[in-house]
This record gives C-alpha cells, structure tokens and sequence, in this order.
C-alpha cells in the first residue's frame, strides 16, 4: 500500500455511526468533500470545474479510507476488498460528465489497494448535498 | 422499545416487494413520507421547513419499521441492529441544511433499538421524489 | 425463464468493474439506458415521455442481466433472486410520476426470474445522470 496520510476520521455528532461492521463487511456513511475545516464546495456544471471536483472525489475517498482504517483497528492490511462505491456529484440539471469524477476516488481505492480496491460502482448526479459539498462517496468493504 | 404506533405496512402493486430478507440481513424498499392517505409532500428550500422535513424523515422511519415488524412475524426484538439508511431529500439545487432532517429518522431508530439504532448514514438532496413527497429514506437491517 | 436477447455486457475503461461478486451476492454497478450505441437521453417532465423512459429502464435491466450472466459464467440458472434495485430517474424538480418507470426495470426481472425476480426497490429523481442518460439502475443479486 502507498504510503498515503489519512485525514482524521470525523465521528457524527448525530445518532447516527460513521461506519458500522456487519460480519466482515463495512457500510461506511456518505462522506463528503472536507478535509479537516477545508470544504470543497460547489455545484458542476456552474462553479467547479471536472478537474477540481475529480480532487473533491479523491478527498471523500480519503475520508472513507480513515474510517475504514478505524474499523480495522488501524490495520487496513485486513482489508480485503472495496466492493460497492455510491458516487453522488452536486450538479445542475444540464451537467453530463460525471465519470471522471467518480475516477477520483476509484483511482485511489486502487493505488492503495491494487486490484482489490476494484469495486462496483453507482454515480449519480445530485440537486444538492451537505453543506453544499461538491462530492459526497459512500463505500462498502469487505474484511478478510 | 417504546410502545411507538406504528402504521400499516404498505404493499406495492407492481412487481416488486416492500422488503427482501436475504439470511439474515432485511432489505427495506424506499418509504416516503406518507403516513396511510396523507403525503408530506413538499421541496426543501422552497415550500417545506426543515423541522416540517423531519419530521417527515421520521414517518418514514415509521413506514420502515411497520416494514421490519412484518419481516420479523410481528416480532421486533429479533431485529439485532440497523446496519444503514439512505436518507433521500427533496430539494432546490440551493439547499444545504440536509443533516437535520435526516435525523429524524436516526433519532427514531435509536428511540426504538437504542445503541442497536445507530447506523451508517448517507444523506443526499434529490431533485424531485414519487408523488412529490419531501422525504423518502431505504433502510437495510440485521436480525438475530 | 424467457428468451431475452440480453446485451454485450460493457466493461469500464476506468478503475472499477461492472459487477464484484461477494460470497453468494452480486453487486452490479450503475447501468445507463443505452443499448450498444444507442444512448436513450432526456429528462423527465422535459423531454422524454414516462412511457418512453419506462422502456429505458427496461434497457437498464437488459444491460444488468448482460452482467450478471457474466457474473454466473453465462448460466443465469444460478440466480437464487433479485434482492434489490436502486432506480435513478433523470428528472426536472416538479416531476412526479416515478413509479411506472421504475416498473419497467421490476417487470423484466419478474418476467425472467418469476417470482424470484421481486426484488426491494428504491425510486429517487436525479439532478443529471452520466451521458445525459434518462435512466440508471443500480442491482443487487444473490446466487445459488
């Protein structure tokens, strides 16, 4: 695995869990596009560009792989598959070019996980999320 | 568990099911916001306040759990936790203020299954839901 | 089951895959209405009919089945059933009328699977989908 830093993982102030382990798989909550008190913002197809919301992407997928890695006890070694990523981009009602973005967050589940990180996925876009985020992932794992 | 009402479990009339229980795992189809006749309908940043929305997310909550009793034969302390929830929004494709509304649903299931409520959470603003309701939430749950 | 002329199944050229098999389940990504070449586009409540787009969905599902034959070596024999669809209408922010184009997704299976082909169903409008798409359906499927 790269040597890649992880963003603290954020816990829910809600009644509600980050990420919940259900025999050896992982539902890890939508995770949005902020790292630390950085939020990327913004709506495709009017105020972000493709390119910046692909590094939105990647961001939500750092999350995800800080939550994974607390639900592996620090140890993302015992992880043995990423199986279903949910990829939901902010964008108006014209926008088409959804797949690069979503390429953001696959690319890295690959460059940490090689094959393993290859997984199913949905990408759909979105009238408005969290706090305006540009992108939100949720991700399912699968534990060894 | 709180002595909560619950309605009517709904049945579709087209070819699919209000609920797929596969092992022990019980996959809930999305519930609006309709509690028997009447809809909560409405769009987020337009005609629906956020606390009339969550209280929306909460019937749907309600329509799950009338769903999850009857997976269960009526029985709802076979249910061993609530693993996830899509949390579905109607919105403008200004809103920002999802967060909230969504927990009304997750304070229900917390309310009902205590820590066995808690759930990883996705929560997204859709640009228009069946009949128009202002809330619609899936819900996937495990059982004993 | 019938005589269905399924689709060539499409893989990414991108850093996911079309279906990942998880013990006996099978997560299937988001399939767009297109058919080889022929893209079926347009938006709800704008530009494409509800008959029309219920036709969409049923491409969808050809192009899920298309996976999931790959997913089974080529013998759809070994699906136990449909567990659940995740149905995203490309629509405008009034639309209301989702449900029977859903439906065009939810007959297929049943025609194909019989009663093992009810699956649980969630329905929500989308801002935009890839390629300007009018229908995407995401499945999940559990083998013998």
């Amino acid at each position: 695995m790269l040597d890649i830093k992880l963003p603290e993982a954020a816990s829910p102030i809600a009644n509600y869990l980050s990420y919940v382990v259900n025999g050896n798989m992982v539902y890890i909550s939508g995770q949005i596009s902020k790292l630390g008190d950085n939020l990327i913002a913004g709506k495709l197809g009017k105020d972000i560009s493709v390119e910046a919301a692909k590094d939105a992407a990647r961001i939500c997928g750092l999350n995800l792989l800080a939550q994974l890695k607390k639900a592996c006890d620090g140890d993302l070694s015992r992880v043995k598959r990423c199986v279903r990523l949910g990829v939901f981009v902010n964008s108006t009602l014209e926008f088409i070019d959804h797949p690069p973005i979503a390429n953001g967050v696959s690319d890295l589940m690959v460059e940490v996980f090689g094959e393993a990180g290859k997984h199913a996925r949905s990408t759909i876009g979105l009238a408005s999320l969290p706090l305006g985020a540009a992108v939100e992932v949720e991700g399912l794992f699968e534990l060894q």
